[in-house]
């Protein structure tokens, strides 16, 4: 199970404003997302990002045809989405991922969603957009813990002349 | 007065361990860091960075031969370079270098100082060398408040397989 971490960001590794709003991603860049999430067909997501994507319509989710997993203890949550599942923990969204026959994730954010996965070690590889802004205060890109985790560029090309991504692979 | 931003960060915008500890720079990062340090002729540091600057010989200082500006409210630091100032203010700091008469400074940390020449609008330029690393937890780039500082990206080049440098423009 190959798991990706797909990572939209500030040069200070900022992945929203303070109040949550990620209106800074390029077109260039969400192109390049949809496309690496419809080649997996699995995302995962945590709470928030579902609430965000849930006041779109499903052929705006980066995965329309595909397995969506959020990452939640709400069983009260209401999706219209047909082929979406809830779980409570990296490890279990990873098994549900297997028991669909999927060979690979993406797991599309947030902060907390993206944490949880580095701290447990579960990542195989990290696409990463830099967008040319910084902010002073916002959301960071890992919440919920300490780790260290060396990786190793695979990658760095312009996704246009503004937006750079960098490819990784974790060292393990 | 050319207002130039030198960071050596972590994917996620960490420039240090928890412990302030920054041994993760590679040497190219460092040799492209002196390069411009000396080029420029003036250094703005915060306090943490001069007390890790204070430490090593004065041969292996960023900017050997020229000017240091120390962001300090102390007045009791003893330092044996030469050419080392104190002040404690940005604004202040970039009075003094003018008066020095250069045309340039490099502003090489930490984060407290990134951020307030940030929050004050005051930066021209960016170079961000980005180090095949991440930490759940450490020193972010910029402390001290908000801001939204937009950038235009000038060039982007490999320091080594595993270090890229991003080099930007601030909109102003």
């Amino acid at each position: 199970m190959k798991v990706i971490l797909y990572i939209a960001t500030t040069i200070n590794g900022m992945i929203a404003k303070k109040d949550g709003n990620s209106d800074f991603v390029s077109s260039e860049d969400e192109a390049s997302f949809n496309k690496i999430c419809r080649n997996t067909g699995c995302v995962i997501m945590g709470r928030n990002t579902l609430e965000y994507f849930k006041s779109l319509p499903i052929e705006s989710w980066p995965n329309t045809d595909g397995i969506h997993i959020a990452l939640t203890s709400s069983k009260s949550l209401s999706v219209s989405h047909p082929q979406i599942y809830f779980t409570d923990s990296p490890q279990s969204a990873l098994k549900l991922a297997e028991q669909k026959n999927k060979s690979g994730i993406v797991v599309i954010g947030g902060s907390k969603t993206w944490g949880s996965f580095m701290k447990e070690n579960l990542v195989d590889e990290i696409y990463l957009d830099i967008e040319p802004l910084a902010f002073g205060e916002g959301m960071p890109m890992f919440i919920g813990g300490d780790f260290e985790i060396k990786l190793e560029l695979i990658e760095s090309k312009p996704l246009s002349p503004q937006t750079i991504q960098l490819h990784y692979r974790v060292k393990k």
